[in-house]
């Protein structure tokens, strides 16, 4: 696993993430079939999405929480945007709902063009290297924790405990080794399982906001804790 | 124009942004061909983009600033996502490289996926109607600057004024009409034409940031510069 330790690196995990390959239960599904023969791809190849297998996930487990590989890549996006992140001080996760672990290699530039975005993650999810860029293996979110070894793991939700993100950023700017949970899923909110492994819950607005929403400023008010502290 | 005055609206404007329909010019070039054949579309009714056209768009002048729809669909994005927005005190406008306005009607909810974003500017940029959500007509940066009245008018740009963002953003909250003017391509600085129609040009880091993350950033700090105005 890419998992660094050094002062003032801050863990970002997108878990649960609705990010993963068709399942092999609806390969013969006509809205996976006819995505097949356009994109001439083997079935077990492709991203599920629900904007072209919506008719096809009512037979998955969970299906509200899948198949939205659009909001990973925003979310990616964000957070490999940020100065933080072009410092080496960033080092992103992605957590997916079947507990596949895709560690995103230092200062790897996620393609903005979205197509070649999805080409990349089904590379990486299928064994395949991926360039290097984004590894795949699977794995818990109590797996990828154990790596990290996180201190504190601290997940973000409308339900946790409101706290001004100025100060649990600098907080977590104090921190040895700090870890930041996201759901990488468009509603509803953490399973009990991610919940278990986090140390605490934390609601940085009074709104739910997206996740790369979240990413954002969080990340923004990070660099600027950094800032404070070593002024 | 969805032009909207009242009390701490803030106007947004992508500038010069690397959003068209390719031109005639190049209709009959290879990879155009082949993405009009893959998609079986007519030719002037796809999104140039760098990612599929590369070969082709050498033809045109300024190739380095245009066909990145991506960059757009991440900017709005962005801007869409933020509570300023869904509480529609925040109005977001789009200028092209080609010189024609998009305004984004209030509470427009931009999709995610990025195959249905593109579907959505082909139509607005061919003349229909977006299904209402988004409007484009041929108008100059300077039409769409006389429009909205702004006051003041500044540019984000790695070539200004360096001021910090938080002070930056309550005085943009403190501002009768204020308006905001992002680049909306991937290298190099606004035009001389743009320039002419800002009245100031700040720059908010050290470093060049994505515009995406100018805006995150922006749009965070606004609203907490209006909540320390209402307190």
């Amino acid at each position: 696993m890419f998992v660094e330790r050094q002062r003032q690196m801050l863990n970002l995990v997108l878990a649960e993430s609705a990010l993963e390959l068709v399942q092999r239960g609806i390969w013969g599904a006509p809205a996976v079939v006819s995505d097949l023969r356009r994109r001439g791809k083997e079935p077990g190849m492709i991203l599920l999405d629900r904007s072209l297998h919506h008719s096809a996930m009512q037979k998955l487990e969970n299906p509200e929480k899948r198949g939205r590989p659009d909001l990973v890549h925003i979310s990616l996006l964000s957070a490999t945007g940020t100065p933080l992140y072009a410092r080496g001080e960033l080092q992103v996760h992605v957590h997916t709902s079947q507990d596949v672990i895709l560690d995103v290699a230092r200062s790897t530039r996620i393609p903005k063009n979205y197509l070649r975005f999805r080409g990349l993650m089904e590379q990486a999810l299928d064994g395949k290297s991926g360039g290097g860029l984004v590894r795949a293996y699977g794995g818990t979110l109590r797996d990828l924790m154990t790596a990290i070894g996180g201190d504190p793991v601290v997940g973000l939700s409308s339900q946790g405990k409101p706290e001004e993100l100025g100060a649990f950023a600098e907080r977590l700017a104090r921190s040895r080794n700090p870890v930041v949970v996201v759901g990488g899923f468009p509603h509803g909110h953490f399973s009990k399982k991610t919940l278990g492994v986090l140390d605490e819950l934390v609601r940085i607005h009074p709104d739910p906001l997206e996740a790369h929403v979240v990413i954002s400023r969080l990340l923004y008010e990070f660099e600027k804790a950094i800032e404070r502290i070593n002024r």
